[in-house]
């Protein structure tokens, strides 16, 4: 039964999942896109159009939307039917259209976690300070609402399911590590929002470590690791959404986030931080005006949308799991690469886009499937994770598994297999 | 005979300038200073009592002074009876306090180049833009101005004339390095305005090589010299005031000026620089707010006059001269060495205050003493050197030599004997 859906947000992200749920509308209606500027919504549209992504004639609608306005939210839902919400806009709006969804009835998806403009680097689990605040409400509703369906939050979460299940007897550590090894041609750039973007970077750094939360600075512990297709990386201990759930939810003593940047990153971030650049509170100049720095420094850097168009290279986002299966050591790594360049010339966005905004569609596609329709809330580990990957490996987001048997793309019969053998205790 | 003197600004150098004028006011007479912050004036009088500075009682005064303001400027100068202004306000008075001098008689000294705070590196030479326009009136008018009366412009200059009168009879270059070996323990810092600062930096480096001006870019050119006392150090062809006017006082076909910059400075100004957070044109917010980058820079970096009581270390200025004398190759070294925590203990500013404060001050008693009272418009090069030096000696800046006999003090009678030696061509 097709379901149609409210994408929030005009982003990057936004903008490929707009473009991959018109390629499965199919499966999908009516594909409505709600921002607060319309016309970045109509300018999706028209590149939809030009590109020619609808798999059948098809209901492509831009809506003026301010999504703080909760009723303005669900009175949108109703009037478009839709049944199915994608939530890729700010994380600041996350809350209001859980509620929306809550009140209508419609499915939720998002792809990052809920944050407070006002807040940096909250307790964790962060889940726990608002998202599963709703999990009664969702189940007594039996509305189904899919927490952090992008990739990292999302897929890497579905990898550590899937090795839980199968691969392993007993899981010792889940290190999820995300390297951009692109090049976006500029001097210095964010690849989303500065202001969002950066706060990832400026509080405590929590890992689940020990089955405790460790909290770390910035840039404090890294590894270097030889990744499959982009080589040898560095990556730096950094707290991310996932930690907060496949930390509840599965029974792994370590589970830490990774992310890669490069050393002229790092100097340009450390140069702004320490000169107080990027702070959130105003500072007053010596003619009495009153700024905040993040926001000239956001206004001075490039704007991450106009970065797409001239972004090489690729990412390489995946879970180096260890444990033992059977009794014996096993070390798999389970992975994705995606190419920028290929990103673009089908969605016009970079692979960072790509990757978040893919898999939100492919849960949306689950859920009108009925395979994800869970009616209550969940986070993507507590979900069967191999129709989620093999869905995503046709809609261009495969999946690879590198252990001691070599490198190979991920096979759902060897996942039968392994997981028959893991429970037969064989 | 006595004569009152004005300084104009309440900054670094003019506090400098203030405690010497007070230390020396049995050749000086009444000490005034103005300022559009009168406060900032009370308080280096409230400094100054603190010290006991004055050497006889005498009479200090605070003024309220708007230096743009020409008519009041020339009242002021009128109702102190101010003989001698040094003018150690911002460079964008310049030209207002030299008029006021012209049409009140008084003497005017000033320590660095007028600026346009529209423009960023003019026209070489930069003197013929501005100052040197008024030659003639001074001339006509017999009104004595001294140009560039601070370290560097000025004591440099001084070292030029010494040593292009006596220890050589053809210079052939003239390399004047600048290096502060000090630190103000903060992560970075200016040690004057950041306005003013980053100007000398983001536009062409002029020099005078080969007879002519040549164009670079900042931290294109380096050299890395062992210096006396401060040791090794790399230093960079910046554009400078001196130049402008050497190149045309003196007969040497390459005049130079190179400042020495840590790594840590080169690479913090280049992440700012190349962010466009060093502008002076206002960016737009997201918010729609406009914001003149530098100014935000200025507000988050320490206020410069706030570094003096913590700095430590020392700086090196000196003029590297090569020739010949008598046709043989020479090479010497003319320099000053200052320690800032000496400055601070005496006139609670850090050296690179003290060595420009300090020389207009002595500028300052040979014009009332008459030795430098010349009736036109000059640069420091265009006075006799030793009184100068001499002097500045007793004032806490003594000169050293080196070059092939060893490094000494400067010492008036060996530099009578090689004028002698050089006029007789011995």
């Amino acid at each position: 039964m097709k379901k149609n859906v409210l994408i929030i947000g005009a982003g990057g992200v936004a903008q490929v999942a707009a473009f991959k749920a018109a390629m499965h509308n199919d499966v999908l209606g009516d594909i409505n896109i709600a921002s607060r500027t319309v016309s970045k919504c109509q300018s999706i549209i028209a590149g939809m159009l030009d590109k020619k992504v609808l798999k059948r004639p098809g209901i492509l609608v831009a809506h003026e939307l301010d999504a703080t306005d909760i009723e303005a939210t669900k009175a949108l839902i109703r009037r478009t039917r839709s049944q199915i919400v994608i939530n890729a806009g700010s994380a600041f709006l996350n809350m209001g259209v859980l509620r929306a969804c809550l009140d209508t009835g419609a499915a939720y998806i998002d792809t990052a976690i809920h944050e407070d403009p006002a807040k940096v680097c909250e307790t964790p689990p962060w889940y726990g300070n608002y998202e599963w605040k709703h999990r009664e409400e969702c189940e007594r509703k039996g509305v189904t609402a899919v927490l952090g369906a992008g990739f990292d939050p999302g897929v890497v979460n579905a990898y550590a399911a899937l090795a839980a299940g199968s691969y392993f007897d007993r899981i010792d550590s889940i290190d999820i590590i995300d390297v951009n090894a692109g090049s976006h041609g500029r001097y210095f750039a964010t690849n989303f929002d500065p202001e969002i973007n950066f706060r990832e970077f400026t509080g405590t750094v929590w890992s689940w470590q020990g089955r405790q939360w460790t909290g770390n600075t910035m840039f404090e512990v890294k590894r270097t690791d030889d990744l499959p297709v982009v080589g040898t990386h560095t990556t730096y201990l950094t707290g991310h959404d996932e930690l907060h759930s496949l930390s509840a939810n599965l029974d792994v003593p370590d589970i830490r986030f990774w992310m890669g940047f490069s050393e002229h990153y790092i100097n340009v971030f450390t140069v702004l931080n320490k000169l107080g650049l990027l702070s959130e509170k105003p500072v007053t100049t010596a003619e009495g005006d009153e700024v905040v720095p993040l926001k000239l420094v956001k206004a001075v850097l490039p704007d991450p949308v106009s970065l797409a168009p001239d972004y090489t290279g690729k990412t390489f986002i995946g879970d180096l799991i260890r444990g033992t299966h059977n009794g014996v050591e096993r070390e798999l790594l389970v992975y994705n690469i995606s190419d920028h360049e290929e990103a673009f010339a089908e969605t016009s966005s970079q692979a960072i886009s790509y990757t978040a905004g893919v898999p939100a569609v492919a849960a949306a596609i689950l859920i009108a499937r009925g395979e994800w329709d869970c009616h209550h809330m969940v986070n993507v580990e507590e979900l069967p994770p191999v129709p989620f990957i093999e869905l995503l490996g046709r809609m261009g987001l495969p999946t690879r598994i590198r252990d001691a048997r070599g490198d190979r793309a991920f096979d759902p019969a060897e996942f039968r297999r392994e997981r028959k053998a893991a429970r037969s205790g064989a």
